[in-house]
């Protein structure tokens, strides 16, 4: 046995010769512009900016501002065509959904037409989608209602509720934009789409339960928006239902669903949902008209005002006590319109393949709603459901808007008074049918095929929002997404790696069952950035396994454990702690006898160990660049001593 | 060139015919349990209990909560001598740090002496670290100062603030055992390091400014802990200062930091600076006692009450208005006494290479302040302090803790008239030099060496606590490192790989400069799991890159970009908006005319791909074993192509 000739080929077929190199050092001003850039501007928006002359700078400065200024030269006629049939189709819908949401945000009907007038105008100007249809939403409308309605009751004071509204879109605005000026975008991110879909759901649940008072014709209705309240509070007064209101609601209802369903299985016929809701408006009001069934329980909108928007600067209640609550409502609105509206604007976008810079569309939709607040608009964003019918009827540019608001406008003018006998039962049943459409079956099934945790999440969203409040759904759900990120962060996986036959390559053992473990070696991948967050969990669970695999070797009778292989591939950054981490590892390991062997370390890792004097502690000689090179060095040192030991025994 | 026989080895060297396999499906019950077993119980403490007798089960699960029934059996004289020595070492210090902690949590001095037998008593029975000295802390003593003499004057109402103190107490012990019985140990993990040198120097800091009330004999002083009101307290008071004071402070000063220097010089004589403190107080008290000192504006502690602790059970003030500040102030002194505790715990573990068992730990601190809060204690954890002292005067098990415990009682029966004379100026002598051992300089510049970004978390600490208030200090840095974590998680690293000259190694171009792009293959490394809170950035990033090399290669004229592989080495899991990412950055490729092809995919990626249909949309056949094998493939089909156009235009 006692072979000195013995010569094991350190990792043949992979030797490379390269050793893991420390980066060069970069100056510390240099490195923090460039983590810096990394963070708030990974899209590098001043690339263009580069080498031009000032005049040019100048141009595209104001085209960044105001994307119309890049496309508007190049818009033509055949755009055009296409974009007045988007606008006039997206009209249609917008005036019966704008009149029906600013009743849910308990706000003058007019208001719904005003906030379909300015902001599109401002959006057309700023905004970089070109499928975007501006206007209000159920679910902001509705969390407005909750949230300003907890302090003051809209009914007894209209005016301090109404400026109370303009302030909260004043500050949704506000806090819009400084997200995209200080480039933190990424905030919105944190809403996960799990949440998105328990929450929208729960709204739509919600929104759809308010409506009862409507279609029932109730006259008191409870001020919760939880599902038991609203229960108790229907069940309770089944001797005030209205026979004539509960007929006309649902039959409008089912018109509604009807013609929706159609256009779903024939995307041609798209334009007979869009002008189902106008058409339900005119029937029900020139019923109500020929009937008049106004004097017999069914509720109507009543006298509407002629004209545009008027100012409203000079509305905003800065100096109200219930300044903060404004300013929280306007906060919580203004994340979740946004959150809406991009994600609308990216859907289309990547549909019709071009880009769209998130920051510059918060800054687009808050300037649209700080626009808005100071002409008697409230919160507005893209919705989906409009810009879904704007994209299928086909429009180029956000031209559809102007021709949008162009229509709202004339219907301000001199159309408003044709809205008094609208009955308030055909805008629940727009509200209803619109709200449907936001409860999202499949994607919730998907939730659960793919992701239990995600579909955990966005039950909860769901729950919260239906049993609890609105604003209870999202705390809990962005809660749990938000928990779910730190516990990866704090219980990062670790792997066994094991050699795949008649190859170099190591891999998961659990994943790859072909893969063989190496005698005398335990190489353990680490699968996540080593943090003081998890810094401690990993050093117990790698003494874990280091224990386990002793054990393993005691029961079968391999070669002892002598050398611990760390896999730091995917270990991308790494913090003082965990340095201290692997600085605690080593000498633990080197206690029971064995040795630390890291392998494929990265940059960071690299640099930080250089910097902490670990590097020499632990050797250059013990650093790999892959996991075949360190244990074929491992392996060497095994039987070089093996057979010297041996020789030993025969002298 | 129409060489149709052109075959190019497709990975040559790294052929191993290995599929990327999706892993066998778990039942959805044991894989929650393995997930939740990995989260909450990954030390596994019920491994030992496994497949034993039900007799042994409840010897062995008395002993998890009661480890002294399964280190007494084995305890022998030795052990016992080597105790006794540490216990009367640490007693010596206890008893003075003890006083003079108590004084700074504005609670009478006795408090301090009762802190330190009843705790360590049941800290003995429970817990599992054989070097921690249990007693009361500077900073949780000044937290709770800060904390409960905002909302009650200790001067004006003594025995409210001392019940609320208690309940306080109650409180934190209820959070630190339910975090160790509920397994949420980790939360404790998210105070990073950097965190914690930054927040003690500057609670240390704040704790010498207030001790110059004592030294410099003021009666009155500021109720902020902030340096500018400190500062402004103290110069506009100057010609209260009293000299007899200020001299007799800075004498002993200069004593204990002097056999502090010395003790340090020379580590065998420890116990020169572990009696210091005693000695300055017998001196100090007799100094007093002989030239009556106390009648010329030198301060002393006075009458303490002889006895053991009273039971304080009934003091317990659950219906107080001021519950909610007794539960916030026991949660946060709570957690960070928790913290200093566990740390030290782990760190002599570690010297010593035992184990330590983190949520067995908070069980034991946190029913040591249950039983504490019951019997006029107020709140104890291990300080590192006391606990290196016990470490270096050779302790063996946690009888020293005993020991301590019996010289306190015995001092409490018989000695406390001796105290009588004790100057406050001595007392505020030994806190300043404990103090003064907190501020870690070298760790600050080790983090500004090391990590520029943990340097920034700790002086922001520093800062804040110093500047600001305590609890201002802990917020800003827990908040720091918490956004730091997301930022990481929101931002990670992508890196274009290359490969090594004469290897099938792919990787970071930035890091190793020798690695060759692939012409016509971009190859991109994603370094973090894929979560809803960075998929929009890495698609985002991800085109950019392609963007980039696109115009890299049209002005070089290199061969058009055919191909882009991921490496997911380092994506150790996803979620569904993970997997849109996927779909999306797929479709995007394509529309370009480009295939995207997937390296190395882990365990639940593949699971993921396989169960949301992704993996029938990008095809087995685009996705590899390793980064080599999946160039070797887009190689061969580059080559091919060209060969068989090549083929065609000579045709």
């Amino acid at each position: 046995m006692g072979n000195l000739d013995f010569a094991y080929p350190v990792a043949a077929g992979e030797k490379t010769g390269q050793q893991v190199v420390v980066p060069a050092p970069r100056p510390f001003v240099e490195s923090l512009k460039g983590s810096l850039k990394e963070t708030f501007f990974p899209d590098d928006p001043i690339r263009q900016f580069k080498g031009q002359p000032l005049s040019r700078k100048l141009v595209l400065g104001l085209q960044y501002f105001l994307p119309i200024l890049e496309w508007a030269p190049r818009y033509t006629f055949q755009y055009f065509k296409a974009d007045i049939i988007a606008g006039i189709t997206i009209a249609s819908l917008a005036i019966p959904q704008g009149i029906s949401y600013a009743k849910l945000a308990n706000l003058p009907p007019i208001l719904g037409l005003y906030s379909s007038f300015v902001p599109p105008l401002v959006y057309a100007m700023m905004g970089s989608s070109r499928d975007l249809a501006v206007g209000t939403v159920a679910v902001a409308s509705l969390l407005t209602a909750s949230m300003l309605g907890n302090e003051v009751n809209a009914a007894e004071h209209p005016t301090l509720y109404l400026h109370l509204a303009f302030t909260a879109t004043f500050f949704a605005g506000v806090f819009q934009a400084s997200l995209g000026l200080l480039r933190l975008g990424f905030i919105v991110d944190f809403l996960s789409h799990a949440t998105i879909v328990g929450f929208m759901a729960g709204a739509a649940t919600v929104v759809c339960l308010q409506q009862l008072k409507g279609i029932l014709g109730l006259e008191h209705f409870t001020r919760g928006t939880d599902i038991v309240s609203v229960m108790r509070s229907v069940f309770t007064q089944t001797h005030q239902w209205r026979w004539e209101s509960g007929v006309l609601g649902c039959c409008f209802l089912f018109f509604l669903i009807l013609t929706k369903y159609f256009s779903k299985r024939r995307p041609k016929f798209f334009w007979i949902s869009a002008m189902a809701p106008l058409t339900s408006v005119v029937l029900g009001s020139v019923l109500v008209y020929l009937t008049h069934a106004e004097k017999h329980g069914v509720q109507v909108i009543g006298h509407l005002k002629k004209g545009l928007n008027p100012p409203s600067l000079t509305d905003l209640a800065f100096g109200s006590q219930y300044l903060t609550t404004a300013i929280k409502t306007g906060i919580v609105t203004g994340v979740i319109a946004l959150a809406e509206g991009i994600a609308v604007g990216r859907s289309f976008a990547m549909f019709k393949n071009y880009h769209i810079d998130g920051n510059k569309e918060m800054i687009a939709i808050g300037t649209m709603n700080i626009v808005g607040s100071c002409t008697s608009c409230y919160l507005t964003t893209g919705p989906f459901s409009r810009s879904a019918v704007n994209f299928n009827a086909g429009c180029k540019t956000a031209v559809s808007n102007i021709v949008m608001a162009i229509a709202v406008m004339l219907t301000l003018l001199f159309l408003t008074p044709l809205f008094h006998y609208t009955p308030l039962v055909v805008l629940s049943s727009i509200i209803i049918a619109a709200m449907l459409g936001l409860i999202d079956y499949d994607a919730a099934i998907h939730l659960w095929k793919v992701d239990k945790f995600d579909f955990v999440v966005c039950i909860s969203a769901y729950v919260g929002v239906v049993f609890g409040s609105v604003e209870i759904g999202l705390v809990i759900a962005v809660a749990l997404s938000v928990l779910r990120v730190l516990l990866v962060i704090a219980r990062p996986r670790t792997h066994v790696l094991g050699n795949i036959p008649n190859s170099m390559i190591y891999r998961n053992v659990d994943h790859y069952p072909v893969a063989n473990n190496v005698p005398g070696v335990l190489i353990l991948q680490i699968d996540s950035p080593i943090y003081f967050a998890n810094a401690s969990y990993l050093r117990e669970r790698i003494l874990r396994w280091i224990d386990e695999e002793e054990e393993r070797i005691k029961s079968s009778g391999e070669t002892s454990l002598q050398y611990v292989i760390l896999d730091m591939s995917a270990v991308s950054s790494i913090d003082t702690s965990g340095i201290s981490f692997i600085d605690e590892v080593k000498k633990n390991v080197e206690r029971r006898g064995q040795q630390l062997v890291l392998a494929n370390p990265g940059s960071e890792v690299m640099k930080k160990l250089d910097k902490s004097n670990m590097m020499e502690e632990i050797g250059q000689e013990w650093i790999y660049l892959t996991v075949a090179e360190a244990v074929g060095a491992c392996n060497f040192m095994l039987h070089t001593c093996k057979a010297n030991s041996n020789a030993d025994n025969i002298v």
